[in-house]
């Protein structure tokens, strides 16, 4: 089964697809991993597909490009390969209990360019897992917005798309983290407490969420502690064998 | 009065920010220039205000970072400097008519770090332009999720948002796209039409925007023959005359 990490740069796709994999294999199972950024330096697994093998952020940017354009470019080259990429997963597949993809450091990159979403199309129900970091939840309305967020890449990717909250390790409360995230009715109350034009938007928009879809459980997870990883395993088995039922 | 573009990398925003305030200095305005991009390296405009005089990411590049790193890495830098970015934007609307905001290379890097939430929190009433290049609108599910972006972001730095397709001079047939765009009818009817489970999702997300949002007219813009200005410089000034309804 394939199991894609995505989420903005920092968020921690990178070193959870290798602790994860790591946990995954210390229990026997058989991991395929798949790099997709241009851009990483330095990764802390060893991968069996890479798109550096092709196309790097750094080639492109001693052409003259600037950081931005050359990540963009370099999937703009990559685009008439997308379907040897598929293949060559499909294959990883076959072989191994779980691939694990690492998108690009940038989010955007996946969720906005042809690559990513045509990759994503063409592989067999992948599960994705969104991931955000503690640090960009600082009001209510940020909570209703990464449970959206979910939803956005559910509704371009066309996956099933899991929110994780990850390096968990580095809150104090995860409680308060909980709460909010775990309990719609929790926070469309505090939403509405809020007088600003924002929060009333917030307001709507997280009462609408349980007829947009059902609501799906929010991961918490650690990379570094290991922490949530027992969950994410159960998941993506229910995800396999049910295909979409994540409530 | 403060009119911000954001899009991802490639959507436009550099070269509309250059040819927008190009056509309001033609029409008498003065214009003030503010640049975010910490990774640009070219700029057809003359920044008033420029990021790139505290950091760059070419500069962290060198300190051994990756593309995304250094990025995400540049804004954590420029952060403890957020409150002298209000005060010198805030300065330069005092003495301008319009102060025109461009927005980092990569959206998320604007949406998910706090330098662009507190910044955005921070100045009076900005109008957000959310730029999308049509390069991205594949299926019906894809103009959904453009419309609902706006939204999002509408939500994420809690400022008025008007989508706006780009690079209207690049597509044939303008009508093709106007029509998933503006009538929302037509489009949840052909989304209605969509087996999939990306087409039900797509399908009950826009069937609920109206009940959201007041629905925001998108606007269709080139910055290369300056088609959809006036339409932007109305909104504009509507928007600073009514703030906030631009149904």
């Amino acid at each position: 089964m394939i199991v894609t990490f995505v989420g903005t740069a920092g968020s921690g796709k990178t070193t959870l697809t290798a602790s994860f994999g790591r946990y995954l294999e210390e229990n026997g199972y058989s991991v395929s991993y798949v790099n997709l950024d241009t851009g990483v330096k330095r990764l802390p697994y060893e991968p069996d597909v890479d798109v550096r093998q092709d196309v790097t952020a750094w080639d492109i940017m001693e052409e003259g490009y600037g950081p931005n354009g050359a990540i963009v470019e370099s999937y703009d080259r990559l685009l008439p390969r997308v379907s040897n990429y598929v293949s060559t997963i499909l294959e990883a597949e076959r072989g191994s209990d779980y691939v694990l993809l690492d998108t690009p450091g940038q989010m955007e990159t996946f969720l906005f360019h042809e690559f990513g979403v045509r990759l994503m199309e063409n592989l067999p129900e992948p599960l994705t897992v969104y991931l955000f970091s503690p640090d960009i939840l600082r009001k209510p309305a940020d909570f209703c917005f990464v449970r959206f967020f979910g939803l956005m890449i559910e509704l371009r990717l066309g996956t099933t798309t899991v929110p994780a909250m990850s390096k968990i390790d580095t809150v104090e409360r995860l409680e308060d983290y909980r709460r909010y995230l775990d309990d719609m009715e929790y926070l469309n109350a505090r939403l509405k407490l809020e007088p600003s034009m924002q929060g009333l938007l917030a307001y709507r928009m997280c009462s609408a969420l349980p007829e947009l879809a059902p609501p799906t459980r929010v991961l918490y997870i650690s990379a570094k502690t290991g922490e949530g990883f027992d969950d994410l395993e159960t998941l993506a088995y229910e995800h396999h064998c049910t295909c979409g039922d994540l409530t």
